[in-house]
This record gives structure tokens, sequence and C-alpha cells, in this order.
């Protein structure tokens, strides 16, 4: 067993405060990792204070995970000591599922094991995330990372970087495509990247004028504000697409509205209850409404390859772990260009 | 111009009465029709009495038309005086749009124009549909029908059997497919035929019971009733795709937990009122809603086709004329199996 330093969360309503525990010693599948960065997720907050419902405590949060491999048990195949490594959202499901064989592992129908909040398959001890010191998961469910990105801006790519870039690839967003992006956020300043790296026409949705200069700089090629009727009277049944990333909630009919004959909208945040859509806007028009799920391993792997290639970081702001309960009152608040990301020195 | 009797309704409230106006003389590319059946839609109902809104009376209803023409223009190519002919949803479209150009005049950019309550391009009278005696429809919105099948089945096809027969196809639907049909009317019972016909496993999903031996005769390959709460339990995350045909209010919720990862549900029913969308059930499994409006004349035509091949007709109730304001009731009732067609004979 292996002592890590840690923040937890011991009750849906107080803040988080330093905790330890101990992580199993690697067995022979497994990879132990230094903790060097952990991002922080809005799902971060709803499961500190079990918005969702089961939340088990103590909870350490964190799924943006990146560090260092420092041992390997003797049948991994994928890493040595001393790579660069990354978990995302899981750490464990079924394997034997069709979605698990399909490489669909976010969809297991026998439930994935989550990163944090989640129960180990065997033991049925609670899983414990990312703001900690170190790490150990099985080799299949660690992705690896080229260590030429600035790795505080890597670790948002395993939640908010896949949950955009899944569906965009599902969908097959490319050259020649108009893509809305609604809500300038963490996810949404991902879509953006990723959009425009796709080659399709990018326009930022947003109710705040304010955010117009950085979505053009994340790549946008147009901004819409929009509160303003004219505008949208304008875009009507203009996109191929439109990404919606706001959990905040709305009205689906305003923007179903600006899609074009067989467009589609993603889902991808969750609205505290559910949206009305009205048949008829999706009807006349041939429109359908899609929800996506962050991504599976092997589609995470593609995105930080892609990630590599292209340059492609999010934009961060990092924190020492004793900052994190500011952290999370800002991120209510939107406060944060685009993500916050806890530098795991700081826990030391 | 060509004395026509028909019925109309005056008013959004009063009961559809005796009717007389005159059609034009055919143009050099139209075709003059002799209407032998018109089916009864419930959109009919919708728009006698002004449920949509901007209804023009008086108005003579009917979409689904089927007949023998009397006449031809002189550059009419597709049909020969004495050939049996069909109109649908309209007659006419901008014809330029990239929707048409497609073949999905349906979607027309500029509005397609109906076959009634509809204003035509160039003179901007009324058009008026088919519980008439006679149309003259220009060539290319007409469609060519077999006489080897019962007439009266046929005329239900040029809207309700395209409304499902279009999604069906665009999805994709086939042989290894489970396809859930909720709903069992004038729709619902054309959707189970189709997708039994394209080999899919057929489910009718149904509150009543009573419907059961009805939908397997239809083809359904199963019978689930919906009110039951073990059943619905069973078939969670169990269709490729559900075809909604329900028009009443109700909750899609329900229904998108029956579809599997990717699957997807096809609203063709407008409820009254918008219904809600929780995100989570189609993030969790990339569950997608898709609308879909009748059919462009290619694929009318094309379904059409299929029909006569697989000798495929709508069930319907023939009834004269002078009983279409009790059928109107009858149908708020859901008391018709499954489609009340007009012998327009009864007219003359």
């Amino acid at each position: 067993m292996s002592a890590t330093q840690a923040y937890a969360a011991q009750t849906p309503t107080t803040p988080l405060t330093p905790f330890s525990f101990e992580r199993r010693e690697p067995g022979p599948r497994d990879v132990k990792i230094e903790i060097l960065y952990c991002g922080v997720c809005h799902s971060d907050i709803h499961q500190v204070r079990d918005e969702w419902g089961g939340s088990i405590y103590p909870m350490v949060p964190g799924h943006e995970i990146v560090g260092r491999v420092t041992a390997i048990g003797d049948q991994v195949k994928k890493f040595k000591v001393g790579d660069i490594a990354g978990v995302g959202c899981f750490v464990d499901s079924c394997r034997s599922c069709p979605n698990c064989v399909a490489g669909l592992e976010q969809y297991c129908d026998n439930g994935m094991v989550g990163t944090y909040n989640g129960r180990e398959k065997i033991t049925n001890l609670p899983t414990y995330g990312g703001y900690s010191t170190q790490i150990v998961v099985d080799e299949q469910y660690t992705l690896t990372i080229s260590p030429n990105l600035p790795l505080e801006g890597v670790a948002p790519l395993l939640c908010a970087g896949i949950t955009t870039y899944s569906p965009l690839r599902h969908v097959g967003v490319g050259k020649g495509h108009k893509v809305g992006v609604l809500g300038l956020g963490g996810l949404g300043h991902m879509a953006v990247k990723f959009a425009a790296a796709f080659g399709a026409e990018v326009t930022m949705l947003s109710t705040s004028k304010s955010k117009e200069a950085d979505a053009k700089r994340l790549g946008a090629h147009h901004f819409a504000l929009t509160s303003d009727p004219a505008t949208m009277k304008e875009l009507a049944n203009s996109f191929d697409f439109i990404l919606n990333t706001v959990s905040a909630q709305h009205d689906y009919a305003t923007y179903l509205d600006l899609l074009r004959t067989n467009g589609t909208m993603i889902v991808v945040g969750v609205p505290p209850t559910p949206s009305k859509v009205p048949a008829f806007n999706l009807i006349m028009k041939r429109r359908s409404i899609i929800g996506s799920l962050i991504g599976g391993i092997k589609e995470t792997q593609e995105m930080l390859d892609f990630c590599a290639a292209h340059n492609i970081v999010s934009d961060v702001e990092v924190i020492p772990v004793q900052e994190i309960n500011e952290a999370y009152e800002r991120m209510l608040k939107g406060d944060v260009r685009y993500r916050f990301v806890i530098d795991i020195a700081s826990l030391k």
C-alpha cells in the first residue's frame, strides 16, 4: 500500500479539506502514476455536493489526470517508468458487453467504474480521483500522452476535450459544415478548437458580447449574440450542427430553429430539469437532437494524438489545491477562462 | 374552367357542407384527375378547425388522393388518359432551392404549396384538396400508381404511408434491427407494415391491450403494453429505433429509455405542447430524436412502387362524403381501423 495525500469532501455541504489514504500496490497490469496536474470539472461540484444522488464520502474528486509513470506491473506493455500518462473519467468497465467490445466503454451495459465516486469491481472499495498525489490504474484504462504539449493544458482534454471531440467526430463534422457552438466555457472552448481544426466554419453562440474576442482567438470564425432577435432571425436554418454545451436551464427550440434541413443539435450539457422540445421544430426540417457522453479509451487516445499533432490544449488557470473551494465558487459564476487545473505539487 | 363538386368547411366551427368551385383547365404540364378516393388525415381536422392558425376558408380538405387521368397537357410525359394517378400533401414548391433540387420538396426553403389550405404560386388563389370530384396538378407533383392494388387502400399511402416510410428509410431500418412502433393509428399501422417489410423485428408499443391481435395481424412480431411497469423495465435499452406516431401529449423520456446505445426515436406526431426531454436520457446512451415530414416526390413514388411490389396498402374504412363530419368525431376518439377513405362517387 502506498500513502497518498489528497483533498476530499467529507460531506455534501462542507469545503474540501486535506485527506490521506492508501493506494493499492500496482498489480501485473497496473500503472502507478505520480499526478502532476488535475483539471477541475463542473461534474466535480455536482458530485461533491451530491446533486446527482448516491455520492460516496469521503470523496476525492478529479478525472482529468496527467502524471508521470513511477512503477508498472510486470505485464504492462504500453508504458515504461518515466512516461507521461493520463487518466480520464473511468478506470474500469465490464470489458465484455457489446459496448465495451466496441470501444465504447463509456456506455458499458454493466456500468463503467468512475475514476472517483465509483466502486472498484472486485474489492467494491470506493475509487478516489485526481485531487491526489498518485493513482494506480489498469493500463487498458490509461492513456499515453505526448511530453511535447504543456501538461497543465492537456489535463482537461481527458474530460472536456473528449466530451466535445467524440460527438463532433461521431456526426462527421468537417470541411463545408457550418457549426454553432453554444456556450463558451470548459466544454465550449474545446468544441470551438476541435470544430475549427476539423475544417468547419465555426460560430460562437453566446449571450455575452464580452466573449467575442476570446471566441475568435480560440478559432471561431464568427460570433453571434443569441440575445439579439435580428441576429437569431438571420441565422435561422443556417447550421449543419450545433454543439450545445449549456448546463443552465434553456430552451432547445430557440436553437433548433437555427439548424438547416437535416441539421443536428448535439447535447452534452445537462440542464437541471428537462428541456422542452416542440416536435414541430424537428419535423419541419428533419432536424435531430443527439446526446453524447465523453468517449471510449480508443477514441480518447485518438483525440490526445490529434491534439499532439495539431498543438491543441485547453486554456487553463493553474491553481494550488488549497484554492479549490474558491475555484468552485468562481466556476459557478462562470469566472474562469476556461478550466481550472490543480498543480498537484501543491499537495506535497 | 371546370365545375367541381366538393365538401368544404366554411368556418372553423361549422360542419363540412357541399360546395362547388371551378378547377383550372390543364396547362401544358398539367394532369387532370377524376378523383376516385381520398383519405382522411388527422391534419384535415387540425386545419379545418384552424388549430394551427392561418386557415383559408372555404376549405376543401384532402391530401391522400387517388384517381383516374381524364386529360393531360401537351407536354405531359408521365401520364396518358386512363392511367391511375395520385396526389399527396403538396402540389408545387419553388423547384430551385437546394431541398427541391435534392428531391426533398417537403422541406422547400421557400415553402411547398399544400394540396389544400395553400396558395398557388402564380395566381395566389387558394388550393382545394381531394374531398372533390377532380383536381388539376402539374405532372411533376403527380404520382403514378399501379392499377393492381385496391385503390381505396392506396389513397392513405400518399400521406400516412410516406410519413412512416420516409424516416424508416432515412435512418436505415432493416434486417437485424429491433423497431418499436408507438401508437397504432393511421400512421402506426403503416409503420408496422413497412418496418416488417424492411426485415426488422417489430414491437407494437401501445397503452391498449385490445390492439394486440390487430398489431400482430399487421405484421408486428411482438406487442408490449406500455402501461405495465414490468414490461417497460424488461424493454429498457432494447430498441434500435422507435417510430413515435403519437400526437397526444406524452412523455418522450419514458420511450427514450427503451432505446439501446445509439438508438433513435423518430417523431412524426405533433403533441399540442412541447414534450420534455431530459438531456441525461440522451447523453447516457448516445440516443437521438429526429423529426420527419412526409417525403419528397421521388421517394413517394419509390414508396408506391415498393407497396405495389410487396402488396402493401392501408387498412381502411370507406365512407361516403356525407359521413365526413361523423368520421372526424370518430377519429378524435380513435375509432377507426385505421384510416377513413372517402368514396368520391358519393359526391356525384
